[in-house]
């Protein structure tokens, strides 16, 4: 990577808005500088005046350019153009002297993206231009979402801060995993979770392509695998080069996982001859750990394996295959004779050995193909050699202990979007926190982490707003420095990448006015939409415990409308926060907290009278129940508050019990402001 | 087509929800039948009872399902399965004997959908099973988009009302033209453009491919026409493929237009050999008409067009190609010597007669590649024979011209969809309207209409909000009795398909929000989205007379986030002709105008503070700076209504000024409320 002169070990970590100056001897007094990348960069030096974008803005190649990278500089043009009033592509002259932005890339690099990639980039924004160099098109593709992030709007125009940026990720290896087997995923939404991923730099797409529910992947070595076991639904050979070449072109791996022995009913619907024992009789369509799974012992398994992956390593180019390896359940291993003699014959005492031995024969396979395995917790054996990949999902302690053990290791637990849990919770979590007891090797080891969308609850229409803009606070905390752990700051950022997103085509935030439109079918929503505002789905955990759903229950309740943290959460949080302070004398607060109150109690009865009549609505009808009550005691907190008066225990009792009440899970939705409401009650009483 | 039995003279119109009772003697006391088909068949019976749509809905075909049925099939029960929660189409036993749904088509019609088709067919819904009959496919496609609109919430579960329903088109040809050339639309927003059509029933895809700004089509024998003439943005010939493929499943065809002699710069910069004298030296980007036109006296010009129409003809399997053909100018024509010879040899006195001479030509090129001729009111020349088809811009006039001449003719005059008018004012625009003064024979020959989205200020971001919903209520018009024009029921009806479309995946709603968070940069967007609600874009007229615009200029303005014809237009409407029938004894009317009021004076600072910072919003000052104004003198006037004071006149002359001073034109929109407003401020003083 290019060593930046100014570049002292003082810096090293990213300077914040504004306070970088007081470190680096400050040139930039009245910058105007609103730093909203995300995620941030390695280091950033923010210089006096700005650049303006102008109509005739062009790029010059001051080196190699190859199609990825053109097509890189295309969708920087086609952003420019959107945004700022920027010429088409082809209306400019093309490397032109005098061009806006010079790239200079020292080699177009690896022909398809690698983990051994250098991702650094250098980024100068001066008044008179903008220089971007990079060791490879990789680098210099981050390098231009950074640049399109700059971009901001001053008075009639937009300019872009004059900056110094030098940029490399902390992690090499950041992964979004999709799960299309529980849910199809179309071709289209794919596409768009690919766009947004090289918004924010992740750069691994991991593509869950069989599991239990479906085979999604077409092979024509064994057609039966979604003639009979993907319901139709599956991506064709044509289709999957098409992504990957589109994943290629922005930058982004893509790592296929083919789950096995186990979580393969789908598989083992179709070639039944693969099953261990009891074979299925039909697609799995009840969520959870099926009791099937591959023979380990037949030479004929690792025959199918093996021709079945030479197919699949011809469609995807990248040096790793996922092979799952994860919760196999697999009764008959235990029971089957013939599997049992086998197990004494060959020394292996338990199913984990005999998984473990499983694995060896593929990894054999793979090896053979030029491949590297990869694969879940449950791979992790020492009878495996150190050159395979563990993904963790079992806990943040797993990836230290396979380290420990010398295996290289990618953190998902922490990560899983299925949670519901909030950017902020994502956020903190580290794959190697400096305070972990972690050596350098080990640390070396620790390759990054990937962002976890399971399918069960998810289909095309929710993937979006279950991914994003939540997978971005995690995108940050893969490439940027560790000590970047501002949670306001996180949030203020991940404001503004929601909006880039949404220009994109994004639906995170669209989806829900619409499910709601569509739950009551029309198009005015607004007292849904009030009520709607203060929830958050219920985690899978909380709604796979209570209802043990199906593939085929359609997701059309308002749980898959609503989002997960919602804006509300947080405001309501800093807004009751702020206001306890000084109850009586924070009016502007205390009128937007009866705001909020009436605002939610005014919507009460019409989505109470919504909730009876449409039947995607029936399950939270106590929901709608609860709500106006909750906003009474909300807003006789406030009013007490304000008033000085002291609200008798006997009130407390009853306003303490309502809250209790709607503590408990209903409707697999719940309501996101009632901590900051137990707040207000308690303070209402004292 | 079927005859039905019950179906009488008196039957012949659509019956009313309700009213059909007392005209067929009423078997529906108590029936809660919410009529929302849109378009309204030609004769509906409602009848006691409901199909209760369950888990295992499957069909059953009592006939032949070739390919294209048991896709529609495929559509309805995947929406079925989102909307009511009926098992994946797969999961579900096909051909059962006990089918909810039993489809009798008696042939498969043609191979594609061509204007003779049948499209009639017969829906009855009874309480123990559905029955679909139809003479063809395409008539059962019909009828499956009806049984979807059929489909309501009844407490916890979906319902049918038991209806028969007895349907055919008024008109055969319901097109719709998108032009691509001036914008190009991707294949994603075609696709969802046909996934509407199909929805609303309308049955040709009009595909303007070729203009002066571009042209979108591959060709192979002549690569250089999108080499040169199309900035990288044209259709390859396996997306057109594809599409036509798309349409065709849908009953809908696909006619291809390729302008010439006139609005063809693109193509004649490609091919300047084609240009009758001076040939462009660049693809046109401003909008307008271009001062260049094909040779119409060379022969090379008829080989270039019979090599080019012979290759397209295998792309569009279509009986029609439109040559365009309007607002040639072609001063060229005028000037050259050569030209003017030749016009002066073939007794041709004007550039109308040379243009007759040239679609002479054409149509022998056409008729020997056996297709028939469609082109624009130009076109229309005694010089051809009666079997081209004549399509009408130029006033609802020119078709009653034409079919009084003995030609074919589809009416797009009245439905411009860039006028930026209202649905209602499209809606009772009647292609043959009975009051008309036509023969039988005459209104044989008007095959029906086409609505017309032009390209000059729509991109992929905002095509949908510019065609939908609107273009629903004019294939209404298309489809539908002629007696069917109640505005208000049309409006309650649009509203429901419009959120049906939404469903689909169609953003004509979700596009503002989204472009206006673009605007600003953050989510929260409630000020703006209050000022916008009440904002409609100026017509393309306005906007391209104030401001020669180019085809380089983003749409990226306010203007261009706001949709045409909002609900809040007819909500003051509604609102303010109800108070004013007693302004003394309304306070329900009174608070809701006073409460909108009060919104549209609360958003006004705001929406000031962002109009000075964000680019693309420093064109509505004036607007948010007018806004306050307004809303003070409507609550003036409501206040004084209500109170029953009369204002001074005084006040009237401030109030009418500036009314008067907000009707004109400024940053390409407009309010929508000041015609309730100039009423209100009228009574407040008498």
């Amino acid at each position: 990577m290019r060593h930046i002169k100014w570049m002292g070990a003082l810096l090293l970590t990213v300077i914040w808005h504004g306070q970088m100056n007081a470190v680096s001897g400050a040139r930039v007094e009245g910058s105007t500088f609103d730093n909203r990348l995300l995620p941030q960069p390695a280091a950033l030096r923010s210089m006096d005046g700005e650049f303006v974008v102008a109509p005739d803005f062009a790029v010059r190649f001051d080196g190699p350019s190859d199609v990825r990278l053109q097509s890189a500089v295309g969708r920087l043009m086609a952003a420019l153009h959107d945004k700022a009033g920027v010429g088409l592509p082809s209306s400019t002259a093309s490397n032109p002297a005098n061009a806006a932005l010079t790239i200079k890339v020292h080699s177009a690099g690896s022909a398809i993206p690698t983990a051994e990639d250098d991702e650094s980039y250098h980024l100068r924004v001066a008044t008179n231009g903008i220089t971007l160099e990079a060791p490879t098109d990789y680098g210099a593709i981050h390098g231009l979402e950074t640049l399109l992030q700059l971009v901001q709007p001053s008075q009639s125009r937009f300019v872009l801060p004059a900056v110094e940026i030098d940029d490399s990720p902390r992690f090499r290896w950041r992964g979004l995993l999709v799960d299309c087997s529980r849910h199809f995923e179309p071709v289209a939404e794919i596409k768009r979770t690919l766009d947004a991923m090289e918004i924010v730099k992740l750069n691994v797409f991991h593509w869950h392509l069989t599991d239990d529910e479906g085979v999604r992947v077409e092979s024509k070595v064994f057609p039966k695998l979604t003639q009979i076991g993907s319901d139709g639904l599956f991506y064709t050979q044509q289709e999957i080069r098409d992504i990957v070449a589109y994943a290629n072109d922005r930058g982004i791996r893509v790592v296929p996982e083919f789950e096995m022995p186990g979580h393969s009913t789908a598989w083992l619907l179709a070639y039944p001859e693969l099953s261990s024992g009891n074979a299925p009789t039909g697609i799995r369509r009840q969520f959870g750990i099926a009791p099937y799974a591959m023979d380990p012992t037949r030479d004929e398994t690792y025959q199918f394996i093996d021709r079945f992956l030479a197919e699949m390593v011809t469609l995807f180019p990248d040096a790793y295959v996922h092979i799952g390896g994860d919760e196999t359940s697999a009764p008959d291993w235990k029971t089957s004779p013939r599997i049992q003699a086998f197990m004494h014959a060959h020394d292996l005492k338990d199913s984990a050995a005999l998984q473990a031995y499983f694995n060896q024969r593929i990894l054999k396979i793979l090896t053979r193909l030029n491949r590297h395995m990869i694969g879940w917790d449950e791979i992790f054996n020492p009878a495996l050699p150190r050159d395979v990949l563990i993904q963790t999902w079992r806990g943040e302690a797993s990836i230290a202990t396979s380290s420990a053990e010398g295996y290289q290791g990618i953190l998902s637990a922490g990560y899983y979007l299925d949670g519901m849990q909030s950017a902020e919770t994502h956020y903190l979590v580290d794959p190697a926190p400096s305070q972990a007891a972690l050596t350098a090797k080990q640390r070396s080891l620790i390759l990054g982490g990937e962002v976890a969308m399971w399918g069960e609850f998810v289909n095309p229409e929710t993937l979006d707003s279950r991914i994003w803009p939540r997978a971005a606070a995690i995108a940050e905390r893969l490439w940027s420095p560790e000590s970047v752990r501002d949670i306001d700051d996180m949030y203020r950022r991940l404001d503004a990448v929601s909006v880039q997103l949404e220009g994109l085509g994004l639906q995170h935030v669209t989806h829900q006015d619409v499910a709601l439109r569509t739950l009551v079918g029309t198009e005015d929503v607004s007292d849904l939409r009030t009520f709607a505002s203060v929830l958050e789905p219920d985690s899978f955990a909380m709604r796979f415990g209570r209802n043990q759903a199906s593939q085929l229950d359609p997701l059309n309740h308002l749980s898959d409308a609503v989002r997960p943290d919602p804006p509300a959460r947080r405001e309501f949080d800093r807004l009751t926060k702020a206001y306890l302070k000084a109850p009586q004398h924070s009016s502007a607060k205390q009128h937007a907290l009866e705001a909020y109150f009436r605002a939610l109690a005014g919507c009460s009865a019409a989505v109470k009278r919504q909730a009876s009549t449409a039947p995607g609505l029936q399950e939270i009808q106590t929901r709608a129940g609860q709500l106006p009550e909750l906003a009474r005691i909300g807003l006789e907190s406030v009013d007490a508050l304000a008033a000085g008066t002291v609200m008798s225990a006997e009130w407390h009792t009853h306003a303490t019990a309502l809250i209790a009440e709607a503590e408990k899970s209903s409707g697999n939705v719940h309501f996101v402001f009632l901590g900051p409401l137990k707040a207000l009650v308690l303070a209402a009483k004292s």
